[in-house]
C-alpha cells in the first residue's frame, strides 16, 4: 500500500482507470461485468473508466460473447496498435535498434556492430539515426515511450549509468534528457541482464514465476534477480553483478580486468573461454583451434563450441571447466536468493546440452536440498532477442503497471 | 498495480480507508487536510474514512494544531492502544513470548530455555500458556493478531515451516490453525531472521532503507534480505540460507551439519567458534579456555569472547578467522545482491568492535568498487529483542500495509 495512492501525482481515478486498462491489458478481465467482479468496482465507475480508454484509444470494443441470457456482452481489447515504442539495447560490442506496438511485438529490427567505448554522445547519435530508420515501420503511431538497456549498471530511478566499468565516458550521462527531447516520449533505461530478466519475466521462459535468476553467460556474466515478480536492481542498479564473485579451489590466479584474482567471469566467461582456446590452439592441445588460428581470423567463442561439438577434447574440456565454475557460483546463488527458476541465456549457453548438463548438476550438488527441491535450471526460450524484447516490457512496465511517466508525471498525461 | 483492487476481496471504498490508516499511522498525514494533499483525495472521501477509523477505535481526533488562520485543524493520531499482539519468536534452544500494542511496543515478555526439537505440539501448547501469562498486561485489549518467528524456513502464504532442518516434526505443520482457533485471531509465521531483518526495518538500524541484508551470526549463521522495502523470502521460504555457502580456501575439510564440507555456518557459527575453541582448551593453546573447561561447565561462545577481550591469543585468532570467513561470504552476498545497508545481528557480534572491523574489511576488500561506494556494515541496534520486534511488525505489515488477515479477507472483517 505505501505510496499507493498519491504518490505519483495521480488521482484515485486516475488509479482506478489504470486498474481497468491493467486488467483488460493482461486479459484478467474481458467484459464490463468480469471487470466489475474481478476490479470489485462499481458499474458507474467500470463504465467512467472504460468510456476514458476508448475516449483515448487504448481500449476497444472487441467482439460479441457468447451471452447467458439477455443481451450479450461485448468483449474489451487492449489496444496494442495506439502507439509504439522505440528500443535500444546495447552490448560491448553491438547494438539492437527496435520499433514495438505496446505489447512489446518487435515491428521493425536494426542491428549492428557499435562499439560501446565509443562514448555516449556518439553511441546515442547513432541510435536516434537508426531508430528514426525503423520507425516508418510504426506507421505514424505515436511514439509512448523509449527504452535502452546498456552493459552496465544504471540508477534506474534517473536512467543515469553509474560507474559502468566498460562503458567509458557514460558514468551518471544523462540518457534520458538525451533521446526524451528528440522523441518527445518518456525514457527509461536499465542494465542489459536486467531487461533480459524482464523478458523472460514477460514473454519468455518465466512467465508466471516470482523468484527467478536469470544468469548471461556471454562475453561476462551478469544476473538478472526477480524478488516476487520484480527486478531486484539494489541500491546502485549493480545487483546481480556475480561475474566478479570468487570461485573455489582453482584458478585463484587468474588475474580479472577488475584486478583481483579468482573470478568467475576470468575463468568462465566467454572471454575467458576464447583466452583459454587461443592458448590451446597455440600450445597445439587443440587440433580443431589450431586449424581455426592458422586462417585468417582470431579465434571466437563459437569457434571453441564448434570444435567441442566436433569431439575436440581441449574444447570439451574448457566447456567443463567453464560450466563447473558457473554451477559453484549459480548454487552459491540458489542458496542466497532460493529462486524457483532459473534462466541461462547468452552466447556462451548456445554451447551442447551437456554444457547445461553439467552446470545443473554442480547446482544440485552444492546448494540445499530445499532450495533445490523444485528447482528448474532452463535455457532463455527468447534467446538473441530477449533483451531487446525486455527493454520494450520495461517501458511497458512503467507505462502500464507503474501507471506514471519518467518524471513520474501519471500515465494520463501523455495524453492530454 | 497488480493485485491492488480486490485481489483480497476488499472492496474500492475499502482500499482508500487502508490508505488513509496508513497515512495516519505512518505519520504521513496527521490533519485531513494532509490527507487529502498527501493521498489526493476529495474532502468527503477523507472525511468519510476518518469518521469509519475512529468508530472502529483505530484513530483519534488529537491536539488542536497551530493554524494558518481560520479555525484550527485537529491532529488526528493512530491509537495504537486499539488492540494488542501476541508474539512467540523460537530459537533452536529458547523461545521469547511477548505482548504489544498495535504500534510494535512491547508490553510485556517472557523468556525461557526451550528446545524447539520438542516438536510443534509441545512447543506451541508452551507458547499458548506463556503467551496466556503475558496477555493480562494488555489491559483486555482485543488481540488483532498473533505472529511467531521460527528457526528454518517457512512458507509465508500458508505459514508452515518447509522441511526445517534443526526442527523434527514441524515441517508442513499448521502452525496457523493451532494458534488461530485459541486465540480467535488471524495468526502469521515467518522464518527468525527475515523477522529480525523486519524489526530492523521498521524499527531498528534500517529504518528508512530500501536494500538491505541482515546477517545473523549466531550458533548458526543466517540472512534476511529486504528488496525495495519488502522482504525477499524466495520460493520455499530459504532465501538467505547463507550458512551453507562454501568459503573460500582454507578449512574445506570441515565437515558443516548439512553433510557437505566449507560450509561458511561450519568454520565461523557460534558453534564452530565452541567447538575450536574446546579444542583449543583441551590441547592447551588456549589458557583462558583451558581454565573455563577446568570448571564444571562446557565453554560457550561469550567464552571465547571473553577471552579475546582478556588478551588470550588463541580466542583473538578463533574469532578473526570467523570474522574473515563471514567477511567473504559476506562480500560475495554484497556483489549479488548489491544493498545500501548491512546490519550485522546474533550473540557472536557482540564480540568486540575488531570482529566487526574485520568483517568489513574483507567486504570492501573482496566486493566491486561500486557495490561499496556507499556500503555501510553496523551493528544491529535492537539486539536480542530484535527478531520479537520483528515479530510484532510482521503482524502489523500484514494487517496494515497489505491490509488483510491471513485468510485473504481485509482487515475490516476482523472489526465486524
Amino acid at each position: 500500500m505505501e505510496g499507493r495512492l498519491g504518490a505519483n501525482g495521480a488521482t484515485a481515478d486516475d488509479e482506478v482507470t489504470s486498474t481497468v486498462l491493467h486488467l483488460i491489458r493482461t486479459s484478467q478481465a474481458r467484459t464490463r461485468s468480469e471487470l466489475s467482479r474481478v476490479g470489485n468496482l462499481g458499474r458507474t465507475v467500470v463504465s467512467r473508466c472504460i468510456r476514458e480508454l476508448i475516449d483515448v484509444g487504448l481500449v476497444i470494443d472487441g467482439e460479441t460473447t457468447i451471452s447467458n441470457g439477455g443481451r450479450a456482452p461485448r468483449e474489451l481489447c487492449f489496444n496494442a496498435d495506439a502507439g509504439a515504442l522505440l528500443i535500444a539495447k546495447f552490448g560491448a560490442t553491438a547494438v539492437s535498434v527496435g520499433v514495438t506496438d505496446l505489447a512489446g511485438k518487435m515491428l521493425a529490427t536494426a542491428g549492428s556492430a557499435w562499439q560501446i567505448e565509443a562514448g555516449p554522445d556518439e553511441s546515442l547519435d547513432y541510435v536516434v539515426e537508426t531508430m528514426r530508420s525503423v520507425q516508418p515501420k510504426a506507421a505514424g503511431r505515436r511514439v509512448w515511450g523509449v527504452g535502452v538497456g546498456l552493459p552496465g549498471p544504471v540508477e534506474f530511478a534517473t536512467g543515469r549509468p553509474t560507474s559502468p566499468p566498460i562503458m567509458p565516458g557514460w558514468d551518471g550521462y544523462d540518457v534520458r534528457a538525451r533521446l526524451g527531447v528528440v522523441f518527445d516520449a518518456p525514457v527509461w533505461v536499465d542494465n542489459d541482464v536486467n531487461v533480459m530478466a524482464l523478458g523472460e519475466l514477460r514473454a519468455g521462459a518465466a512467465v508466471g514465476e516470482r523468484d527467478v535468476v536469470v544468469l548471461k553467460i556471454g562475453t561476462g556474466i551478469g544476473a538478472g534477480l526477480i524478488s516476487e515478480g520484480h527486478i531486484h536492481r539494489g541500491a546502485q542498479g549493480s545487483a546481480g553483478d556475480v561475474g566478479h564473485v570468487p570461485v573455489i579451489g582453482t584458478a585463484l590466479d587468474v588475474v580479472c580486468r577488475c584486478g583481483r584474482t579468482g573470478c568467475l567471469e576470468a575463468v568462465a566467461g566467454g572471454a575467458a573461454i576464447v583466452r583459454d582456446g587461443s592458448a590451446a590452439a597455440a600450445d597445439g592441445s587443440s587440433p580443431f583451434l589450431a586449424d581455426v588460428a592458422a586462417g585468417d581470423r582470431s579465434i571466437v567463442v563459437f569457434d571453441v563450441i564448434d570444435g567441442a561439438a566436433h569431439g575436440d577434447s581441449a574444447c570439451m574440456t574448457l566447456l567443463t571447466t567453464a560450466a563447473r565454475h558457473i554451477g559453484d557460483v549459480l548454487a552459491t546463488i540458489v542458496n542466497i536468493y532460493n529462486p524457483s527458476l532459473v534462466v541461462l541465456g547468452g552466447a556462451v549457453t548456445s554451447a551442447g546440452d551437456s554444457f547445461l548438463a553439467t552446470i545443473r548438476q554442480q547446482v544440485y550438488l552444492r546448494s540445499s536440498p530445499l532450495a533445490t527441491r523444485d528447482l528448474r535450471v532452463v535455457r532463455s526460450t527468447l534467446g538473441q532477442l530477449g533483451a531487446a524484447i525486455g527493454t520494450a516490457h520495461m517501458v511497458l512496465d512503467e507505462l502500464f503497471v507503474a501507471g506514471c511517466l519518467a518524471d513520474g508525471a501519471p500515465l494520463w498525461d501523455l495524453l492530454t
